[in-house]
């Protein structure tokens, strides 16, 4: 069976952390859990952490990138934490910059960098519980 | 018979629903409806609520952002509010990411970009009646 990544929520944002072993389904499943849970939990934010990623390939690549493109179609920032050296490096080497997608090097400042980007947006009624 | 969209006025912004079983004919008609209406109103923004769009194809994909094309060459922002996440996945795998075109999850929220991105614009006498 497929393993199910959980989506975690803080604050305004989502929390993913990504495993090396994904298949195929499991990336597809992610997709659709969390684009599903940016629009019910109306987030703006989105942090992939691959800190446990330490053998990257053109699929994981494609994924971060995937799901950034799906996030921002929905209104929601992506920022990629705890890339090891090793993955950077290869990410360049493949070719894969991730064009468009933020990193930060820890979880902490990746909420940062979500936390600023969310002042400095045109104020999306964050408060109104109405609309949460 | 073709289906007619309706096109209504909220504030200095028109609203556009759209469905998904617009055909070519209607789709032309809407895009006519709404440049004219864009220009009689003297409209700064233009909101289309997909929200009823349940499956997107690349036909759906082109039409936003013809219409978000057509919006800007008039001098209107749009936004596209209520994309459900299917849609977002499926506009990212059809590589149609509609780059220019600002989205929001609600029409609350897509109102509120369109407000706080008027408030911004250099000041084209939005208060004159006589421009009205």
């Amino acid at each position: 069976m497929s393993l199910r990544v959980p989506v975690l929520r803080i604050g305004d944002s989502l929390l993913v952390s990504i495993q090396t072993d994904l298949d195929d389904g499991s990336v597809l499943v992610l997709q659709e859990d969390l684009a599903a849970r940016v629009v019910e939990d109306g987030a703006t934010g989105v942090v992939i952490d691959i800190s446990a990623v330490e053998i990257v390939d053109s699929f994981v690549g494609r994924m971060l990138a995937t799901i950034a493109a799906i996030s921002r179609m929905l209104d929601a920032e992506t920022v990629v934490v705890g890339m090891r050296p090793a993955v950077a490096i290869t990410l360049v080497e493949l070719g894969l910059t991730l064009g468009g997608v933020r990193t930060a090097l820890t979880l902490e400042k990746g909420l940062k960098v979500l936390d600023d980007a969310r002042d400095q947006r045109p104020q999306g009624l964050p408060d109104d519980p109405e609309l949460r």
